[in-house]
């Protein structure tokens, strides 16, 4: 598939430092938000804990796959059902050998894969045990990077409040200026505020992005996999529809219910 | 089901927010507590992170399911046991097939369509294992609109802090005059008032509802498929009333206990 | 079972408040606590959040189950089971019909259905799966109470939290008389106070309650239903109290094994 | 086994709270740090909301269980393991019945009562499934101790905060002599501090103790019962020995691989 | 396997303490964040509870586990594949007897192991079922290493917090000299400091590696199993490398996919 930026990631990102930079310039100048010490402890700091926490290769790892986050990599499960359905009808015309020629056309990976064993003629029962065997890694295979950005978003606040604690004792032990008290809290509060922008802003979100992403891929696969089985037995497309439809959400599957009643013939 | 507005989501947000509006003109007036840059930060902030949360498709889908929260479409699962023991009554008279007439009555779309299925004379095992299928796969339909809502009760506080943040980070660098450090304190906590306020009157309580909405609404299609395996194989409908209750809540059962010891009977 | 007010429920909130009110009394008068603005913030607010959170049905089912919390209308396993031992002597004596004399003195529900089924001849296979179904739904059963109580146990310090940030929200907007912050800040805080004093000597201990109470009927059920094939069977009342002891407590277990090491006998 | 005192709770009680008064009376008099309001407030309360959430009859119950934190009531698994070897051994030599010699010396008596049975030649099977069972039924037997004194380390830091709210909000509200706003601040803030070390020093520990006890008890009881089937048919020590080493730690196992690469031996 | 210095782990390690230091000494002297009665307090508190949690055995044993951590003893995934590939490949060249050559090469020992068994003729299943026992026994073995330092960070914050308790109780009470509050405020915070720098660089951090270094450790061996299963049936080196690649990332086995299309062999 061709992978496009995910307008949401971006959008999100640009939108959040967009706001706290404006809401910052209304009350001040910038400048007094920017502290090379502060920045120092927290981002050092959250990578210590993360090299800490993590073998190296999978630091490595995950920093080449944090990119796809910002892609929109997956394919909507509504559209991954129409073009089953599309391929389904096909299937009844021209027999399963016909589609080979749509194979090119599908732009999700597992689909295709999954579309080429049926044109390869692999018995059902295989082909839906090599499927279901690779939906079900899929989880484990994601989880490095979830993982990875979730324990950044615990230590970036952690060191935060560490480097708040370590402008505090050092205004407390020295307060002959009281003149000073004030410009030395808003260092030392600096590292806190930095601790939560990243982990709420970017490490959080992001990670929460992973999850669903693999969630949604997962589920994706599922109806793959039930359209599939649903192709090779010859199910006619209305039926296989009606199957499928079970997967997605409630409100979307109410508002195509015929008015006349018979919600019977959806099951 | 014709929905009609939920009573308790309406009267609790406006409960909810008239008692704060009250509280707080107790005290002075309420323009002290609208601030557009604070606002901005929160709302902004908490949409800012969920988009990166969530893909756009599944952001804008939730937005058409919100205002299930606010609408009774659930059915009571005691109303709809009175509504099986009717029907298992009706089926003993006139068979299965008289059904069809109570159809259209009935309010409840999964028990519509599960009688639907039983006048169409479908094979009981296809009955139940479709029902059951479909029961099953209402949690993780429903799970989106629960999640978002549930991310959202997190990043509402979490900017709440951190515009708290960069308003005493500012008031504290610039403290010449002593006069305005409780009215920039005072603008300073108004982004974690709105934080608090959105998630715990608004964003979890709303998450709770579609929780317990998915809930009830998997016990009462359970409860509607035992009813209409009892009515297939021609239960007679006290012994079904009997099975259906197992089901609800003790005390309601206790109370139909009759007083003449034969407790054995109602199993 | 005769329901008698639950001592433990009853002492232990007599016991916490009355020692929150002698210690508020021994440093200043008690009508300082009292501010019915903050009682209003508190208890409405934690009233909102609830009926956003839960249906209206349930809200209301829950208030009729509450007062369970407070009755001890739980079996202590112990006792059961001296009664199944007893019944299984009898049984053993006069068979299973003669039990029907002694189904009156049960004054544990559950227990009372069981035998009832026992004395009517009901296949042993089927006394033991019905028992075990309604065994099974208990916990689903009772849960609606609990996590109302415990919801409640989360909004009420959040809204305690919220109250005080608008006191002092407003103080801070109108520092003109310092004298006056003591006094104002002393009334922001009391809606904290309320909150956690609500969370943690009401909702959170009693929704802890209702959480023991149904693991207690659950294990009382399981013995039960073990004693109940046991006097089906015809087992000896020895080895019957041999395999019922394995549910309960190893301390107690261990007082009763004799010294004379014959501990293989126990099994 | 004879129970002796568990000398790591102890040490660890005694070193804690020698800490904590030496730490005190480096800074100024121990008499400053001890207020009998303050410790009724968190005693009393922590007490009454365990009452509140316990059954009367429990929380009785666990009083007499909970020594057992203090004695070393448990048995090594590497000590069960060179027994269950030598047993095996000899059983090897004399037969099964040679092993009633061994059983008085025998001080777990999980494993006591399995060789007993295996003694008075009960059913391999009929052993088995009567050991796991018992090895089963462990975890919700403890399971009682171990939730009181965890919910205890949630109200002892609750009841703390209520303490020092109401010692706040006392003290703020009869501000007339700023000399005493200090001291007062202390007694206020003892509360926080008597919640704090017993819920940190105390409950919490002890309860993550009766945890590690039913695990480790668990543990050694499944070595039991493997070594028993391993006795009863008749496998070699060396063979028998290879197979509950995969339940030890990985590091004590690899001390004991011969370096001549024989590893497949092991297994 | 030799192993080597993990280089992640002291790096981190150095690079946050070093981190620390340097912000610390950018803001005045070292020697101010220097103190004996704080490290007591939060080192000795910490000990202390964790003596009370754990059985003195399993402390002792953990801190023979401990240096697990700092070595990098774990094989990556993808080494052990191709090892597994290239094993395959000879296996059908030479026979698996032929593998007794390429086993002293091996330095995974769980491998090392499962090849010696193909190498001395087993029967698969056997084989295949003693593996994946070992693996599955491999969670539970490392679980008291991860416990220990997960529970130790939570008990070092507690302690920096009673420390931090102490601190401004006794400086509250005796505030005669209003310029010492500073300075003691500064010493009371340290504990605090102490507790957090300890939890979130040291115990927290390298519990998380423990825990991910488990999980490496069977989805190697999950790899291993996979492999031998390969081996053993005789499977073609490039259809076994379809299989194995399922574990590995998606990133990963995306870069490996050949651009002509023919993604279906891949599986």
């Amino acid at each position: 598939m061709k992978e496009k930026i995910d307008f949401a990631t971006v959008a999100g990102i640009i939108a959040g430092v967009g706001l706290l930079v404006g809401a910052i310039m209304m009350g001040g100048s910038l400048g007094m938000f920017i502290n090379i010490p502060s920045i120092l402890i927290v981002f050092g700091g959250t990578a210590a804990a993360t090299l800490i926490n993590f073998p190296m290769f999978e630091v490595v790892g995950v920093i080449r796959v944090l990119p796809r986050a910002f892609k929109a990599s997956y394919t909507e499960p509504s559209t991954i059902m129409r073009q089953i359905i599309h391929l389904c009808g096909e299937a009844k015309k021209q027999g399963v050998l016909g589609l080979e020629a749509h194979t090119a056309k599908i732009n999700n990976r597992f689909f295709q894969t999954a579309i080429g064993m049926v044109v390869d003629g692999l018995d059902p029962d295989h082909v839906t045990s090599t499927l279901r065997l690779q939906n079900m890694t899929i989880r484990e295979r994601h989880k490095t990077g979830r993982m990875l950005l979730e324990s950044a978003g615990t230590w970036a606040p952690a060191f935060g409040m560490i480097g708040t604690l370590i402008g505090l004792i050092q205004m407390m032990a020295n307060m002959e200026d009281p003149s000073q008290i004030g410009p030395q809290m808003a260092i030392a509060l600096l590292t806190t505020f930095y601790g939560a922008v990243l982990a709420n802003l970017i490490f959080l979100p992001m990670a929460g992005k992973l999850k669903r992403l693999t969630e949604i891929e997962i589920l994706t696969n599922s109806i793959i996999i039930e359209g599939v089985v649903g192709i090779q037995t010859g199910a006619a497309p209305t039926v296989l529809e009606g199957r499928l439809k079970s997967y997605l959400e409630t409100t979307r599957q109410a508002d195509k219910i015929k008015p006349d009643g018979k919600a019977s013939e959806e099951v």
